[in-house]
């Protein structure tokens, strides 16, 4: 079995032709489309680190599954080492990508349904996980990019799916049929959607009795029939259709997001993972929610160094990088970037085997990781703005820095410390623009409130997880209290 | 004398014909480019303000110069009540265009060079004070729109004016002539600049004996001679040049910043304030500073209370305004931009009467005031973030809502509250991805850290302002300590 | 009419032979007791500044009631100019006796009674304001300290006054006659009441129809029968009655509180100033607080003062003053300090006339300002700890530094900075400490989030008055939406 | 050999008739203390707990220099899955003393000085390591307390040991003999001296060439000839010594400091374990502060568990457990608290082993680990401080509780929820108390900020050991930029 490399994954995904509606046209030449491509370069990254001799061990591991090597990214993690490499890597492909790489939500997916299924079947005796452990064993040996879609539209959200004006508003099986279903719904917020060869689709939120109808896990192609994609506008988005690249920020990689409508989709039985249990629905949702705050213990710290790094660089060449308030400010980027990777560490390493074999991280402390995401981000971003200077968001275009009678001006007077030159004070400052205020705000910013569910949603699994009675045991021990 | 209604203004500025590069490209019809519309339009705000019956006695004032009423953006300050409906002013402003209006700076720099002039004519014997008066009653007369020009270029940020590479790093008088001087140098973040009949040009730090040819204030026109506009990039700038209008946030008003050369501009006797006399350069510096630091606390206030109000919609058109921690968020929001109010009150409240007559502010408030700037609007906007939800990154664009296919699926799906109909809820939407990570971050995040000067400066004001001696000899005579 | 001294006011409430229970023994000679006197002294701190030369000004004003001078703690506010002196007097009390000083509740429980009699009288034709004109003229013609009681016991939080076991839990009407009222009940927090002449009772919450009996305002001698004062224990409060001193921290002054019980107090018709009016019960709590709310934005920052002028001066004796993370530190401290300052300037500024002819505060403002206050002495204490070193928990005593044996050992070994004698580096690390973690932070801290209502009191006022659907409303004017 | 039990420890300790000043008398009778006692049994609590059925198996380790079981806390770790133990033992202890237990920084100091001697030997061919291996062995088989020694007075900040008016200001070897050093000088902050049999005595401070008599470890008796002890005073802290306990808070356990004076003590050559190595000095002083750093990350998480219990507790006991706000602020609490033991068990899971065979934790991340000590107890504080009521800085003491007269009252007035007894209402608050403003703050909030180094300390080891310029070179990579 080979692991594909970076270009043979491009090649595939090519080959796949998937469709999109993309700032209001639509196009079939998905992977050449110049918003899409930084975004499946960062995937493909992921791809080449499989083969790149430094990363290798990192990257490459043995299926249970399939009992060959496997990429990390498709594996279903059999030790907490496994859950703290997972960190580890995704921390790497932060700092070489400086953006979303997409390809956490799949592996995140699996190993949520990978559990999830062997109880219910357990429970229900239906035979879901022998036909995931089957799905997932393809997906490893094709070494396919899978995209889990997870967050329904919700519509008014003081109401159950039943209850809103149109069912469709939470995705659900609008059909059984003896060799499968028909699903009709949507999915937001996909990240890695366009990049994908599959999707794992999964419920929103725990579902009742009555809700049945709701309670839907499956694998459906990105290219299924009824599949439809329309694109996000993203902050600064059209600047990567520019002919000058530098005002993107950063030059190689980058995200994008995509609303995906599932309109009478067929899904036949093998692909089916859960179907009207709604007793699963919740730990599923749970589950996959909590592998996935992890993960931003690791992806958003190698993005935070990224922007460590670019903030300690703009600091040399404005001159300034030995002033104490500067340096204190950086130790405080490190220190809080640091925070949030202890947390990913922490609950990987106190994760616990679950009755299917595979490995779950601490839910107490996966949301923790979570939460901080959902603020040292923000704080980073404002010292990386204060140390850059005003230039962030005055500085003129790649254009005029081109053009032959405004571009000597520009670099006559942003000529700062002799330490480098106009150009790269231009192309660092342009990187952090990126991050705190541009296309890679949306990931760095945006996506670490809502990504893996909004604070509100880790408060609540942390005031379940924390054992508060006892605590309240433990004191009314101590104070002898008979109460 | 009448005051100019906003379309007067418009007319104005639009005869004056200026000259700007835009995106790599050369324009003399400024004032039609989609790019700087709404930021003329924010400043014709401040001029019809003037005549609407309800905001008319706030923006209109009697002047101590020319007896008659001016707009208050042209007054010299008389009172610390003056001071107190400066602020007043700021904040309706920035609450009826929620973004920079641009109109305070040469305010600012005006009440700065009148008390500055006075106390330097009675050292040194010059005259700047009576010209100055002159040319302002002129400014008031006309109801002229005046840029204020302090921040050099600053090379590299370890060195003194004259030892950098390049003298014209931090702008200068290249020659002194019977008749004037010619200046040299550029002016960094510009904002109002593209919007101005004049503009004021200050140095941007404390000169010291033997830097005299850096310590130049004077008035010039922003069509003079060798005057050159260079235009900023910002976040998300060219949707204000897409066909569908709703993707720019802000469907009005916006700002825009410009890099200004001077390159060998000519500047008659008549128009200079300063010239030489380093010891009132840090004067000057700092008391525009103080001014446009309790600017701060008006008009990012008036921003921020679009941004709580948009929040608040929001989370209504989610329909989870009633949830308690949303509710409690939306408080929080409140306080914060409140608080900032309350500094930029006080600081007014708490000025005092200069040698020349008009009013300054407290010193060490002002500085406060600012310094709360550089952190509570990032608090704010992580908090809208939050209400907001994930749309605010992911949400499909205009065109793919007028789109035929692609319309109706996002109609159907981005529907929530029955409150509201889904197109006012991606307005609402695309108004707060203005706010936190388009254009309008610019102004609200970029600008709230930087303009007016870094939180450092602050931070130096506020050591020398507070009195710290004072605090402990207190201390030491309530110990009894004989040290 | 004579403003009394301090010592006149000593005498005066010496005469009183106040009781109270103090750690379990009973005493008549409260002004003479070791935990009382530093409070006593506070408080006489407050008449002596009436007298001397350089604060007469600030503390004496002319009466409404009167038509002459009285000390600014019995004024009733003639304008904003008297709100915001108010504040300043308040905070410079603060930074004399480093503590609270326990004159501002009675002013400011008569500001808020003054206003609503006169609309309470209006509506029911009640007589009350004349009532309390009339005793507030005797209290400003006697110079009296007067303490406001306010906060009931309140029982189980989830039950109205009625509901509760005991109906006692809210101070009460326990029987109506013809020549006035039986009240019975409790006042919590009594921070000036032993130091006091005269109690004026208000009720703690907003009362509803059928609470008649709960609602009930009027004026009590703190010596009255039925009237028990039972005191409360604070943080290292005995080191008062120690030989050593020094251990105290502040050598002079100090805080105190009492639990006040009322048991079946006769209180005289004319001395009745809301007695079943519940309409006006929530309107009286909400004056009172909000004008205590300000007053915090005086006094804790008098506070905050002597704590940054200790940690300034031991950063001085412990040789570090000059690090730069120290002064960071520091700067930080006061911008904390006069930011709660702006908030208290800012309410008084934006203050208003009530129909009575005396001036309320911004009730926004002053809730924004204690809600600062709830935070920001969290955080000076924090840095003043960090910068005043572990010795603030490990110190030997006095009576180990005045002992022959270990004495010595402690001279040589808290030797440092040749700037200062050991003593004096003790001395201020005990200010420190007392603040931070002794007595003093019962006032600093405890005080600071409690005292004029809880922060959740200051989010629901917020919440309140922060005219949030005017914001929502410019919104959808910006955005033309329709909704 | 037999671990000690409780019982045994106190008898031991008792045994060896320790001497100390305390308030200003001598005693030798310290066990007796009633000052020290609740501290001596927090140190046997952690004997207690190797005997228990259900800590046994955390607390006891097979030793890999006895080969034999011992407790825990005189072990030398032997992987990373020892340093999580280690974390977990400690915050158990924290839950169940709800104060310092005193007992880590032996442990810290042993494993510090193992891998340091065996380095040192290797580089000087000294014999130091064995010397250790020996003494510790005997340490663990006799089950003792060992006290770490590590800060000095320091005296002037700003200069070196050897520039000091007094050398001694620095722990220095005084005179060297062949059978051993004489030692002078003091160790301040010693928190379990006076529950110790042993002292490791360590410099405070990175040495240079030619402070060779500064560079000093060894072993001394708590009782040895010239050691004299001095008494910390703590906040509150005679409440101990009074007749009824309640006041106290912890009924149970307790902290206290000590400063410890070395006149001429006498070491002889097997007791020592550095001597002269300037170049070591400062990897031993880093790596004991880096262990210590990670026990914070155990202790101090434990005791915020008691004061999120208790905080919890006394939410309930008001009758305000349900209230939104309190939920919201208890999940804080929570929050920040496993943030810190989150990085405690990730500073350890990323541990490494040494060249002697031990292994060290994460330097970098026990860093941030204590940085975050530094601020979130504080916000607990805060917090619980919020939570449980003005009640904790008013409360009557207990002997007024138990007064007849006053008692009645007490109990009448200060019943709340009817789901406690006001009794247990006061214990609870008085825990609270202890932790936020009283004794227990010392070791929570002082000993959080200054133990095992202040802030600075450890943003100069989080500065240097942050790899900036690996993240510098990977921006420069992405960016293609050439300087």
């Amino acid at each position: 079995m080979a692991l594909k490399t970076g270009s043979e994954y491009l090649e595939s995904i090519k080959s796949l032709a998937l469709e999109a509606h993309i700032l209001g046209k639509k196009t079939d030449k998905v992977s050449e489309h110049g918003l899409v491509e930084p975004s499946q370069k960062a995937v493909a990254y992921t791809y080449d680190c499989a083969h790149q001799p430094d990363t290798r061990s990192l990257f490459c591991v043995e299926s249970n599954l399939c009992k060959d090597v496997v990429n990390r990214f498709s594996h279903i993690h059999q030790s907490t080492e496994d859950l703290v490499n997972k960190v580890k890597m995704q921390r790497y492909c932060g700092i070489q990508t400086g953006c979303c790489f997409q390809r956490c939500v799949g592996m995140d997916a699996a190993n949520a349904i990978f559990s999830t299924t062997f109880e219910c079947d357990r429970k229900h005796g239906t035979s879901y996980h022998e036909r995931f452990k089957a799905f997932w064993q393809w997906i490893q040996k094709e070494d396919f990019m899978v995209d889990g879609a997870m967050t329904d539209p919700k519509g008014d959200r003081g109401k159950r799916p039943k209850e809103q004006s149109d069912p469709d508003l939470y995705l659900r099986v609008k059909e059984r049929r003896p060799d499968g279903v028909v699903i009709s719904g949507a999915k937001m917020h996909q990240t890695g959607m366009l990049n994908s060869h599959e999707i794992l689709v999964m419920p929103t939120i725990t579902l009742r009795p009555g809700e049945e109808d709701w309670a839907i896990c499956c694998a459906v192609p990105t290219t299924a029939k009824g599949v439809r994609h329309i694109y996000g506008r993203q902050a600064s988005d059209t600047r990567k259709l520019e002919q000058w690249k530098v005002d993107v920020g950063n030059p190689v990689f980058g995200g994008q997001e995509v609303m995906t409508v599932f309109e009478d989709v067929f899904v036949p039985q093998e692909r089916i993972f859960l179907n009207g249990e709604v007793d699963f629905s919740g730990i599923l949702v749970e589950r996959f929610a909590s592998y996935h705050r992890q993960s931003y213990g690791g992806c958003k710290v190698g993005v935070g160094d990224v922007l460590i790094g670019a903030t300690a660089l703009i600091a040399k060449l404005n001159g300034v990088a030995s002033a104490s308030h500067i340096k204190d400010k950086i130790v405080e980027m490190i220190h809080l970037n640091e925070t949030i990777y202890s947390c990913g560490i922490a609950c990987s390493t106190l994760g616990e085997q679950t009755p299917a074999g595979n490995y779950q991280v601490n839910l107490l402390l996966a949301n923790v990781c979570k939460l901080n995401v959902t603020r040292f981000p923000y704080e980073l971003a404002r010292l990386a703005t204060d140390i850059a200077g005003g230039l962030l968001g005055t500085m003129p275009s790649a254009a005029d820095f081109e053009d032959s009678v405004t571009g000597p001006y520009i670099k006559k007077f942003l000529a700062a410390s002799p330490e480098g030159q106009v150009v790269d004070r231009i192309k660092v400052l342009r990187l952090i623009e990126n991050l705190v205020a541009g296309a890679g705000a949306v990931g760095y910013l945006i996506e670490s409130m809502h990504g893996a569910g909004p604070p509100t949603a880790q408060r609540i699994m942390i005031s379940r997880q924390a054992d508060l009675d006892g605590k309240m045991a433990r004191v009314k021990e101590l104070l002898g209290l008979t109460g």
